[in-house]
């Protein structure tokens, strides 16, 4: 796929999540409006969609269809906004911005930040639970890898390892763990729900997994070298957290040099993955091209 | 079941119910330590159980089996603690005490109890999705209970209402908003999983429905009922403090007398859902008197 034509299919892919994230969260029965709005804010702020994205691709990858992927897609993204929400807290990281606005507990308060987060979260499951495309086995699949994407032992016990590592110097193999916890295992999580609905073989699960991994990898060492290459107007965010929290990167630990090479290594070891699928794994391919060279 | 023979069962069942958590909490392999404790430190707090009760108990109310039962009654006392932890936070309630121990954020730290809350509702939607005792159909059911019981549309959005009323004058109708969302709906969720587990018919789940309902508004009520009268040792929570919080409460909208007949209604109402039901329902009729008469 040419450079161009994959902008028009991330452009065209990023509508069809939004869309479908706007019916999601369309109801106006909603007691406490500001929880509704407060939901609203987080999952529908510009965001690249990486996660359902991938798991798009994936599904489309083994021959899957993707409207059968697009609950659990949206599922992902819910999931990914409340991480964001809960990260940004004054508990947490402390910022006030994301995405180019105020971070949600700035915008509204942070007793309502916690609990949009908290509602995300168990909506996400529940938009799974219920969406009628998927069988019951696939749901219960599905629902097993973003809990253990999500949980102590995915994500959140990748922020936990952050928290408890602020200020502290760590090893590299804390930093790979935190890394790998923290973003790795939600875009894991996202290439295998993608694989579950598209019925891919076991082997094709296995490559599709280390794919993820790899990419989670890339994901995160090219968002170590933004924060300190980056500007704040593209990204969204402010530039230079890092270092002011004092938390540890790949570029602090490994230098700039240094971790472009891994960069480059960990797209390349994605490429590899997916040499034994065919052009419907194009989509895949240029995703890790794009999260080894985005500029936001 | 006369009362002696009824504690016996509460602590036979709280046992139960305990050593299934402490099971599903065993694993050593968590390297955030710091996580892995905090979420036991919240879940394996003493506390009465009635949701895993109740949902044991309405199993066995249309012929099911208990031990099909346990995963998803852990998974409701999971996302119980969970809401406890959220609730007690600074932005939220700002509590000290619970379960007759320092509040999760007091013993440990408040980024570590946004952390222990969240992963624990991720592992609660996890036990379920991974229960062998269960079809999937099932599974798929007792996750959409559980998240729509726990979510924006349930104890969420009644979280939320009760935030938004804090020193404000409310009507009777918001304050019942939000306690049937932030304490009933969860309750609901309780009977109904056991109702699923049980294969209960419809009309079955029609009736353990609104006996879940009517538990929810007596237990509320007799909650806040002992904020008044209660004794804060024996409630294991500091006493008074909807008043400090300047809470809507039934007792501060109905007054006290009020207030205690609207419970004993509220109890005669989930007594005669289970007319039809037989003696397999003793011990749902036995949840319903105890949640009116406890002292703690």
């Amino acid at each position: 796929m040419e450079e161009k034509k994959f902008k028009v299919y991330l452009k065209e892919k990023q509508e069809l999540i939004d869309s479908a994230l706007d019916s999601l969260l369309s109801r106006e029965d909603i007691f406490p409006m500001i929880l509704h709005r407060a939901m609203r804010y987080s999952v529908l702020a510009p965001g690249k969609r990486i996660r359902p994205i991938l798991c798009l691709a994936a599904c489309m990858a083994v021959g899957g269809k993707e409207e059968d992927a697009l609950a659990p897609a949206c599922a992902l993204e819910m999931i990914h906004a409340y991480s964001l929400i809960h990260d940004d807290l004054p508990a947490m990281d402390d910022d006030d911005l994301r995405r180019g606005r105020p971070t949600l507990h700035r915008a509204f308060n942070e007793g309502t930040a916690i609990l949009a987060g908290d509602a995300l979260l168990t909506l996400a499951f529940e938009v799974v639970a219920v969406a009628k495309r998927l069988t019951d086995r696939q749901v219960r699949q599905i629902i097993t890898e973003l809990a253990i994407g999500a949980g102590h032992r995915g994500m959140v016990g990748g922020q936990q390892a952050d928290l408890n590592a602020e200020g502290k110097t760590i090893t590299p193999e804390e930093l790979k763990y935190i890394h790998s916890h923290k973003t790795g295992a939600l875009l894991v999580a996202s290439v295998l729900c993608g694989a579950i609905i598209g019925d891919a073989g076991p082997k094709q699960m296995v490559h599709l997994k280390k794919y993820g991994q790899a990419n989670g990898l890339a994901f995160q060492i090219k968002d170590d070298l933004l924060d300190i290459e980056g500007k704040s107007a593209k990204l969204g965010k402010s530039t230079g957290q890092d270092k002011k929290a004092e938390k540890a990167t790949y570029p602090s630990i490994w230098g700039i040099e240094a971790s472009r090479e891994k960069l480059k290594e960990a797209t390349a070891t994605a490429f590899a993955l997916l040499e034994s699928f065919g052009e419907e794994a194009e989509p895949l391919r240029e995703i890790a091209r794009f999260i080894g060279e985005r500029e936001a």
